[in-house]
């Protein structure tokens, strides 16, 4: 480096998964469900094949020139999220997001909250969800 | 052209549909479609965003200088195939999935024959369904 | 949440329309044009699949779940932007276009204008705009 | 090689081009035309930033172990088709294109026989167009 | 199954994999590697993030729904090539590869050795290996 | 534009190469680049094809309508990374790479130095690499 600080950086790792899930608040009656969330209300539910993109911030170390190793920020994002998630109900099965309606927005929430303060040496910054291509929620965190 | 005939071409109209399923078969017990189907056979479901291609072959109209209209292939794909399987349980919700295990090939062949012999001027070739952007069917019809 | 706010989160939608633009400043004569603009300046013009993202920022809204249904600010999108500009020519055919030279930078600019304000309940925070796959434009806003 | 016969392979080149275009028959009046094309008619025209996909197959050759050098490949669509419609409008600007309806099919065709036969060492097999992520054609020649 | 014959399906698994390579002939001198070969022959090697597509065939089983399972297909195609490949040099450090210039061309036909009977239940049909999005071999067996 | 200030906007120019690269620290023994480095450290190297991004901020020229022609600031990301990269192995053949260890993050950082200060009217702001499409890093510059 030309100058004498530390740079600081993102890193970035995207994964997927397969997942169903059933837009329904759960304290209101059939009629408002309809009404509000239309066919996502779906009494068997759908699905959608996740992608899903965490990025952390962090000096890079000298003596190894990253952040961290991609393969270790894809480790903690698999065991903390995808393993998780991944062949699941996200009304049912996944004990996090318990009482949660399973919205891309609800699920970048919790998943900040599964990964905020797990990765060593960076601090996560943002985790964007996709349900399809053409939608995603974006989530930096309760900071901003 | 250089030649005299019409050339005959392909198009592919590419759409997709949030949908949830399970891989079970209802023959067999519980352990067996565990032990078959892995996480797959979670009793909740999952789901995907299935990216459905549709590929038509025809000679191409003189007068039109097309097979036929992007618009209208998209619009058969969407009333027979995508509409009714859009956030929708496809062990459930879908009449002409009745009794069928919801696997890739399986869909796939399910969707060729909603959609065989309906597309005016022209004839379907393949039926290529992802579940996700590693995985996919591809299905060419019962006459190869 | 763990914390007592409500969280803040973005979501995006994108859609894609195909339109023709010629690159073209109508205050400067045709020698000026060709130097500046080069081919995109050919008189019958050119055009493009515009790729558009549209980001919008707002509270969960605690009883949904979401900011907003994303069906809903799709089809805002659609309305002020996408169907006005589909299979149409950007130096003729759209009002709000009139007098612009339609660079990818001026259309991020004139779309956030269409839709800044338009989006109940949420606030729009970027407009990204692809001419190719390779080449894009990303407008935050007057303010920033 | 475990058998003593060359292996035939295919190659595939992609590139893009960014295109005005209108659909219009010369020989059929505005109404018929208007009622056929629906928007795609429209007189300013539209376009599309198209990619094609140019796929070829020969023997490799043992002394190289290629067919012929992807960057040769590359160059051959560039100067035949890329460079002849890129920032061009296809119903005026382009002389082989003279009297075609331009759509996605019979570009295909056109493209097809601009190659045919310029490629040394490989047989031209297939030219793939797509005008958006969701449409393309496909064309393998007038032998099949 | 509106008929009583079993359909015939492929499906597709899709890896990546990052490696070094040179274009470099070894019965040949440096004048005409580098005349050949240009770039591409720069002695200290370059390198691709290849992207792999391995295609079977098979009938789908009546009592699974499948032709194999895809998490079966992608275990096999990861001990054959992509472990042996993935963060290696494929000039120097894969025996089936020995050699071999590793051009896409000579990497798709070894590739096919590889897996070539050993996908049990189903027949290999393609294997199309990317360089780059924009460069990709093909190769569908010595039989065709 | 309704008010009366030029508007401020990014634009994004994205290009690849294909580079060699090993992560091995020279002042460390090898169990120490082992243990590190894992399988990135295999002394034939690996490589990528590398996917940048480049983003510059500026206000949009009224005469033109853009920031600057896209056409310039990828022949400047050519000129001044691309063509240095491409077909490169990035610990021996690129002099600004001297002495670093070609992880993403530090590639970035280097990318950011050739370009900064080097775009004419605009600011470079972001610059980010992907070494697969699920790893990416991203710079911001210094002052951040």
């Amino acid at each position: 480096m030309s100058d004498s600080t530390t740079p600081v950086i993102r890193i970035t790792s995207r994964a997927h998964f397969s997942a169903a899930h059933r837009l329904h608040a759960e304290g209101r009656n059939e009629a408002w469900n309809r009404e509000m969330f239309g066919k996502c209300n779906n009494p068997h539910g759908h699905g959608h094949t996740y992608e899903l993109e965490v990025t952390v911030e962090g000096p890079i170390a000298p003596e190894t020139g990253w952040v961290m190793d991609f393969k270790d920020l894809k480790q903690i994002v698999s065991e903390r999220v995808v393993k998780k998630c991944d062949c699941r109900n996200l009304n049912i099965d996944v004990p996090f997001l318990e009482g949660v309606i399973p919205t891309a927005e609800n699920l970048a929430v919790r998943f900040w909250e599964q990964l905020d303060g797990a990765i060593p040496g960076a601090r996560l910054v943002r985790v964007a969800l996709y349900e399809t291509e053409r939608n995603k929620a974006i989530y930096t965190g309760p900071g901003r």
